[in-house]
């Protein structure tokens, strides 16, 4: 590690030692950040200043499907266009936008905000578990049929987390629960494919037409 | 590329694209970066909104050695106990600290505050070049001996860089020019070394004692 304490200004060290704590940066890509911040002219730095002070203000979860928003509603949710009776599950909005951004679906969303994980202490009540229940039976007492597709991740936490929630919501009744397909990666090369993913890819094989 | 625009609040679609400017940073962790600030105390965000937009107003180059300082003279330069007349040239302030925090050097430093780059047109009076022919020539006044250490990198534009500063010092007399030395990084596998790397390793060989 870089005692870059030492060798800078308190300021600059301050900010190594915070862009440190972010996810995926080390301390040498955090002194290589504030270097580069530096070289920025001063309107920037201020810009991102007011955007990060502003940052927890201005935004909140969406009241029904607990998506980051700067209203009550999300606009996904508010969108007239989207099926409200397919609804897909996902650990973090993250996870919404990359859905999204791949552009085929027309459903609306449910941000867990996390998954089970008894090692870190996180249980099914710390997540929006029992909102889901509430929104998939007031859907189905409106007489559709509605679709939960259950998209956590496939580590260990996303299956136990799906798992729970398939179990919880079979006894709604009236539910069709699906969970995405596992399998190979697009443009995978099955050389470099895990005994895993090569099991769920052979076990989720469908008819090739 | 994520489009993000569309499925977040504006704040945090502005703050991703910023975050996607910065070095070694793509769509997708800034995303992640963005999400994870989401879950900081507003407190943390405050601080660092603070320290960012005083970052400009409070650093300024070390008017010696020009490494980043908030005085008109950085630590290492006014520092009693360092030897003066021995210079380690290096390209960024970032090569400063990673030398001082390997710990074996006790002379001071000149940042050239880049490498000359005739793709990128930077030539040698874009550099503190003139800034380090002056000091040298001071310190060989005094009479002392003066040793100057290049530290540019090893990449095409440090070696040009090296070479027109050992060029131009050459002619003041006096002074001790040395590089530092190319070889094998320690812990390193030889198989997996590059040509050049093995072609230095072997042309700087030492007795081996």
């Amino acid at each position: 590690m870089l005692t870059a304490e030492k060798h800078f200004p308190q300021i600059i060290s301050q900010l190594i030692s915070f862009f440190d704590t972010l996810p995926g940066i080390g301390p040498k890509s955090a002194a290589r950040l504030v270097f580069y911040l530096l070289r920025l002219p001063e309107s920037d730095l201020k810009r991102v200043s007011v955007l990060l002070s502003n940052l927890k203000k201005k935004i909140r979860r969406c009241k029904n499907c607990f998506h980051w928003t700067t209203d009550e509603i999300c606009s996904i949710c508010l969108d007239e266009s989207r099926d409200k009776n397919t609804i897909c599950v996902v650990e973090d909005s993250l996870d919404l936008v990359v859905i999204e951004s791949a552009g085929r679906y027309n459903g609306v969303y449910h941000v867990l905000e996390g998954a089970i994980s008894p090692l870190e202490g996180i249980g099914p009540e710390d997540l929006r578990i029992s909102e889901l229940v509430e929104r998939v039976k007031n859907s189905v007492k409106g007489g559709k049929e509605v679709e939960v597709i259950i998209a956590t991740n496939t580590t260990m936490e996303g299956e136990a987390t799906a798992m729970y929630i398939r179990d919880i919501l079979k006894n709604i009744g009236k539910v069709k629960i699906t969970r995405v397909a596992q399998g190979l990666p697009s443009g995978a090369d099955i050389e470099y494919a895990d005994h895993l993913t090569i099991v769920r890819a052979l076990e989720q094989r469908s008819e090739y037409k």
